[in-house]
């Protein structure tokens, strides 16, 4: 679907130019995007970033050829060869100065894969190209930003990666990555483990153990953090506003607050890279490629946030620094 | 808030009486709320239900008087004594067959826990006072219900508790509930434990070594139940109406989604009761009580429910029964 969200995109965001965008991918795809969804103005095909000329209109597209034909709707090596070129591309650009930020749609891991492509999908692509130390994808609801103590690992292992060092740890990477972000004093929020966070030891003593200890050591160096709350009310809280982020303790309890109150309104920042990078958080939707139905709202939103962000820090990106600060 | 979410509640509900609803309550406490709304009739005082007469209006209320002063927004004995009072009042008319269901406000624990009632809650008094040997609180969020595999116990102790076995007998008793309440092939889902469902057991094997299995012997016996489906995307499709009820592995994981989706769409429905009953699932608020602010959404939906359930089973409670089925 991505071509045709990346139109759709595209047509919403016509009027909302403060940022340059540029559509990199098959001109030829790109076109039949546009004729499906009645785009409004011809696309030009650029063979270079070099060409571009019309910062007005959004008609622009950087052409990536095709090596190989592509069916659509398959999982095939081709089209996981032309992801990896047009992400290379992208990467250079912005590696070069040339572009200030990459906007991702939905990849296919098992294409990158059949490609010879062993990473991980974007991100770890895109760290790799750039040969930075490290990279932390957040997820971004509405205003509230979510950071993650841990991600692809059991449930059982998550758990067991609750230390009071760990989240001390990750509390103050946040508070300074939300710092770097354009938050003067950012309000983070830590979620309790168990149920009703463990109601004082009666159910779990992670809580007691753990994670009061790291609230109370990072209050001590400044940071601004309350919790445990609850996990089943502060991502609530949390989206109407009492809270700029949130250290989800484990994959899903982050996962499944964001995409049940939005399936499509959850989009990702990538922090770490030397540019700026969102994503959106769905799959490719191969069943219902080429039927017009793709809804773009996590790509204008992950567009409209890679906007703001490029706008707030001039171009530079946040949390890119030679050295980590943690 | 719950004389103010009751008051507000009768006032929306005023147009739709297919049930009769009798607030039941201290007649001051109620008359102040319903000049705090502007309640468009002067309430009446029922000394006992025998006295309901005006089937049309919303304007009788079922005194029960207060045996020591209340204060107002205070954890105290006396309205823990209080509460436990109306709760009693409320069952024993259902029990007598005088009235058909019972929709809760909330109620604070500590309250009657200070008056002698160390219950866990309004579902425990009420399972106590019926002599019923079970009951199962189930979450209702739009059309979809969830049910839990456990509750109130550790996350740790939750995941440990998550066996083929334990799975399957959930699946069966959901099934069962499900066709109680009026689902002829009630759609049933079963969520992953891990990341992506452990992603082909990489990471975690619950689902290989557990639930897999469950769903398929599940499925043999005849129940449409499908999953393991990724924990942050299944919660989204059963409310978009892919499936009628999801069993949550956790008591987080249901919470979580459903408390995010909308705070204040969650209601409960207790089965196992002779009788019907609803509740919201929020607190009681004591830091906004008298203030007129008390959200009633809760609480319409929940009295919605239980007109619909009443009137669905005429008057019959869905899964209720002398013998234990499973």
């Amino acid at each position: 679907m991505g071509p045709e969200i990346c139109i759709k995109t595209m047509k919403f965001l016509h009027a909302l130019q403060s940022v340059k965008i540029i559509p990199v991918g098959n001109f030829k795809i790109l076109c039949k995007a546009a004729r499906l969804f009645e785009y409004s103005s011809p696309l030009v095909k650029l063979s270079s970033i070099e060409e571009a000329r019309d910062f007005l209109s959004n008609n622009e597209v950087l052409n990536i050829e095709l090596e190989d034909e592509i069916k659509t709707g398959k999982v095939s090596s081709e089209s996981g060869r032309h992801t990896y070129n047009i992400l290379k591309t992208c990467s250079t650009l912005c590696l070069q100065g040339k572009t200030t930020g990459i906007v991702t749609c939905p990849i296919n891991k098992e294409a990158l894969q059949l490609a010879g492509y062993n990473g991980e999908g974007h991100t770890e692509i895109l760290k790799n190209l750039a040969y930075v130390p490290w990279v932390e994808t957040v997820f971004c609801i509405e205003k509230l930003k979510i950071f993650f103590l841990s991600r692809h690992v059991s449930l059982q292992k998550a758990i067991s990666l609750i230390t009071k060092d760990t989240v001390l740890s990750a509390l103050i990477k946040m508070d300074n990555c939300m710092k770097d972000m354009g938050y003067q004093e950012p309000r983070l929020g830590l979620p309790g483990l168990n149920p009703h966070c463990g109601d004082g030891g009666l159910f779990g003593k992670e809580e007691i153990e753990e994670l009061i200890p790291a609230v109370m050591e990072a209050r001590k160096k400044g940071i601004n953090v309350k919790g445990p709350v609850g996990a089943d009310s502060i991502y609530h809280l949390g989206i109407q506003g009492e809270f700029d982020a949130i250290l989800s303790l484990y994959h899903d309890q982050g996962h499944i607050a964001s995409k049940t109150y939005n399936f499509y309104k959850t989009v990702t920042i990538t922090l770490g890279l030397p540019y700026i990078r969102t994503s959106v958080d769905h799959g490719t939707g191969y069943d219902i490629a080429w039927k017009g139905v793709a809804n773009p709202e996590s790509l204008i939103r992950a567009t409209s946030i890679a906007m703001d962000l490029i706008e707030k820090n001039e171009g530079f990106s946040p949390c890119c620094h030679t050295e980590k600060k943690w």
